[in-house]
């Protein structure tokens, strides 16, 4: 296989409830400062290798959006177009949203914790649809039809809503030789690489993407990928992938 | 005549160029201290008086994008619609793109400079196709036909090439109800504002639109303006006007 395109996924930084150890979910939690500097720091690392695009995908949360104009200002990029649709949004934790991670491994235990957060078709609690967590950001959504807006979601979910995008919209960019970057979040990343890596149900569970390290997915002319790599040495990348598999632990 | 719709436009702070009395025009100035103070600062006035948008218009120049995004982050509007287009462009300005306006005001006289900057339809030296500020955001534009690419523009020009967009984008917007906000340039909001108010042409070289104060057109349902006004005092207002009628004197 040659390949013939590349793209680049970036999982946001650090937010405000990442850093609280809280489910956050369809929650439009800001960056932290820590992750104001993760996304720069992409961003240099995308400079440093001489990387550049075209168009640009995010999701309708901010702390995806705001990694990608971070970027944009380490690349001098302002001007490339910026999709922004809820499809690549972070999984919908319904119930669990504003929950304590470890708070809840505490109560309900680490292992049921784990299959909410790593199972691949069971999903979290369903948000009632009159929960005051229901109704923010609630005008991003109220163009569509009631029935598409998730109330929770499992990752089966996840790549159930987020695959439409990837086909419809962003394949085509790519075959049309627009070099594309993608700036979203740990589930939805993972619903597109599940899907071009072909990762088992049983395996997606361990799949740690870490934080503000740039992601190449070299692709052949089907969009198949040829190989794929972190922007960054291997210890960086464990340490961050690390740091991401621990979050779910009782304290 | 009864107000249906409601825009706001807002012209992008002072940008770096403007802080060192250079003619900018199509160059990718970034914006000064000043002018991100100013674009939050447009932000919290919108946010103050309870705007909110659908979606927002910009041009492909970082100093009207990153002022558009200081007005997102303020009104935590990340999610909307963001729409580039070299349309909304500043005036661009032809051979006298980083030239010094105090100097260029000296060398072929104030009267000169005023025809160059504030006439309708003089246009300024035009640039060299091998001009080296040719190619700078030249991937931003490389996409069009290269006729309707410009190498100088007058403000009838901008007037011509801004008015399609206003009619085949922002107009059908509008009438489908949603808000919207523009951040532009000096020259491309006064090209709108021209046309809504038919502003002669004799009387729009005297007419400034001061930066980071947002004005706020009332239209009716055939999108006729009703009334305007800034979102600042009437003193706020003359002063920021008279400092944009300054720039080009020599000192």
């Amino acid at each position: 296989m040659t390949t013939k395109y590349k793209i680049v996924f970036v999982r946001h930084g650090e937010s405000e409830w990442n850093q609280k150890n809280l489910f956050c979910g369809w929650h439009d939690a800001d960056l932290s400062d820590t992750g104001i500097s993760e996304a720069k720091n992409a961003g240099k690392m995308l400079k440093e290798k001489g990387f550049t695009f075209d168009v640009a995908y995010t999701s309708v949360l901010k702390r995806a959006i705001k990694t990608l104009y971070a970027v944009q200002e380490e690349l001098d990029l302002h001007w490339i177009p910026v999709h922004r649709h809820w499809r690549l949004n972070e999984r919908h934790y319904g119930g669990l949203q504003g929950l304590n991670k470890s708070e809840t491994a505490a109560k309900y235990g680490e292992a049921q914790v784990k299959i909410w957060r790593r199972s691949y078709d069971i999903p979290p609690p369903e948000l009632e649809p009159n929960d005051p967590r229901h109704s923010e950001l609630a005008r991003a959504y109220e163009q569509y039809d009631n029935s598409i807006v998730p109330l929770c979601e499992c990752l089966k979910d996840t790549v159930n809503r987020a695959l439409p995008y990837w086909h419809d919209i962003i394949v085509p960019m790519i075959k049309s030789g627009k070099r594309v970057i993608i700036s979203a979040h740990g589930n939805s990343l993972r619903a597109l690489v599940k899907y071009l890596d072909k990762v088992p149900d049983t395996e997606i569970p361990e799949l740690n993407i870490p934080t503000g390290i740039p992601l190449v997915y070299e692709l052949d002319e089907n969009i198949k990928p040829v190989r794929h790599y972190y922007l960054a040495d291997e210890e960086q990348v464990k340490a961050a992938m690390a740091k991401v598999a621990a979050q779910g632990k009782a304290k």
